[in-house]
């Protein structure tokens, strides 16, 4: 990425406050450096307009210089929906009509850690819940954490204190791989007594974020992040909430997204535990005991996640068909637009590719999206 | 009743280790008095000689005068299936085909207690679990037993240690009415430590039984009495129950007969609530916190189950519907036949009557047998 499109890039990652879904319209239709301009000038075409009313505020104040000097101070990066390290089809469903109006996809994301993005949200389980967790969350947050790194999986949550902070360190102490997702810019500490847990997540693990640096922790932005950590998650596990809690919002994004959700029992006596039995009695959540259950929510079928499996499966098959097969998700279906975007096949070569794999056994189509078949 | 048919009953109701369908199907053809002939003098009808086999070590022994003289001067009372005090529609469901080959219906009841079996029955939740109950679950079945009595509901329980003694104890406490199934006796205080609480049952509620005078608990009669208490309650509320736990068998008898089942939660670290969380997670139990949840899953339309409310539904209606309508359940539905049974109306008049009911609305036929429409 030559360094105009790269500050065209942190422009456009810090001229709306995220999600913004007209601007990647925008993006997508001009590429990024004519998108900067025509949002620098004003100018946009008319079929974006909607991008002038987001981008109104910040269009004249260009931070894609000091922000980009931050990121290569702290060994970060700025992950495009171009990059090779793009999760693009964890992120796909974030893009679907009926939760972009409330969410959207992120058009960038800062990181920083030894993971690829992909990697982290490949086979990964989300534990989160209250911050002021008591001792019975804290205690199974961290036996879980520790049990699902061991198994090879990856544990996905907020940064927090309480029940994230528990499952963070449980997945470090055990040598595991674990991701923070902040709801402020990669930059800053937040919450400033997890300054030394960040700094170690992001030297073994991955944190990542859809802010620009400098970018404070702010209410709306812990709502916003939360669609993250439930898109990036094969499944999300309430371990610990009380009535009113953020985990009761990733739990919700993890509903409209379509990603399995779980929760811990607790005493019905428990205020902590109010939140995550009635997701249960609700029938909202699967009850989940331990990481083996996490696990089979996450896999329901047993399926590995690992791609190295999944390659397995379509060896000596056409390049297009190849290029289609992996670009479908374990779980859940994509369109034939989709599956063109993600794979980088034309449509109409995608097409001709599904009814290859359609006769193969390898694809179901019957659900009015594609999917794999088991 | 007369003194011959009271000790055919009696004899009848000791000769078979229950439950013995063959023995019910034997004294429905006979009557008692014939059907007690028939067994101490070995000559049964061919198409009972089923009965032979489960009555031939008992046969000659007739216990009868003793065991009504024991229980008339406890103050308890014989209730047989032609008793105005049969609880008849609750335990048809022991009748079914599906379910009589592994239970069975009682032939009769052994009861002592203010409370008429139909009244323990119409309207009530079973509170079990296990006898080495945590203090969290006494605490729960404690609180759960008395706002059910509260809002006017029956605890029915197993009189044992842990769970079982918490329900009742809390529902005596709070003025209300409780039950008590037992798998020995009605003269037997079993377990010892709880003579003075069953003492009190029976004083004010109902304790009911099976067997015979003298009978003593066993392994096998605990197996054959939980399915009692699942008969008799409108849904059952696992409190708390460790991985292997006389309340799973209990709760089986709920799914096996069409009882709703709830379970209350508990910690993942707790091993008096595995068998409870387990239930929830197997989708077999609802996760239930409170009475208000326990109500809800007994009458989960909010129809009251009181008998007044049914009557208010039925007036002005022709004799043969009424009693066609009174005879069916609050929940499921029952067969011609059964209606018949219940309602003593014969079978071409239940015909008629439901053909009229149905046109008004009020009896659903399509689900293959006949139900109150709500």
């Amino acid at each position: 990425m030559n360094d105009d499109v790269r500050r065209a890039w942190a422009y456009l990652a810090a001229v709306a406050e995220p999600p913004c879904t007209p601007l990647i319209g925008l993006v997508d239709d001009l590429g990024p450096v004519e998108a900067a301009n025509a949002i620098r000038s004003r100018s946009v075409p008319s079929a974006h307009r909607g991008v002038l009313r987001h981008t109104e505020a910040r269009a004249a104040t260009d931070t894609s210089g000091p922000d980009l000097d931050t990121c290569d101070r702290l060994g970060a990066r700025l992950v495009t929906r171009d990059d090779p390290d793009w999760p693009a089809w964890q992120l796909l469903s974030l893009d679907r009509a009926s939760t972009a109006a409330r969410g959207g996809a992120p058009l960038a994301l800062w990181a920083r850690g030894p993971v690829p993005l992909p990697a982290v949200a490949e086979r990964s389980v989300a534990l989160v819940g209250s911050r002021a967790a008591s001792s019975y969350g804290d205690y199974v947050a961290g036996m879980m954490a520790g049990d699902l790194v061991a198994d090879g999986w990856t544990v996905v949550s907020g940064g927090a204190y309480g029940i994230d902070g528990a499952a963070h360190r449980s997945a470090l102490a055990a040598g595991g791989r674990t991701a923070a997702v902040l709801a402020c810019g990669i930059d800053r500490d937040y919450p400033a007594g997890h300054a030394q847990l960040l700094r170690e997540i992001g030297e073994r693990g991955a944190v990542l974020t859809e802010y620009p640096p400098g970018t404070t922790a702010a209410k709306h932005r812990f709502l916003t992040r939360n669609r993250l950590v439930a898109a990036l998650s094969s499944a999300v596990v309430v371990v610990e909430a009380g009535r009113r809690s953020g985990a009761a919002n990733t739990a919700a994004w993890a509903k409209r997204i379509g990603r399995p959700l779980g929760a811990v029992p607790g005493a019905v006596t428990s205020a902590t535990s109010v939140g995550a039995n009635a997701m249960i009695a609700d029938g909202d959540a699967v009850l989940v005991v331990d990481a083996a259950a996490a696990v089979a929510l996450a896999a329901p079928d047993g399926h590995d996640l690992k791609p190295e499996s999944r390659s397995t499966a379509i060896d000596g098959l056409p390049r297009d068909q190849t290029l289609v097969l992996e670009a479908l998700p374990a779980r859940g279906g994509l369109t034939v637009d989709e599956i063109a975007l993600v794979s980088g096949v034309r449509v109409a070569d995608v097409l001709r590719a599904l009814a290859g794999l359609d006769l193969a056994g390898l694809v179901d189509g019957s659900q009015g999206t594609w999917q794999l078949v088991r």
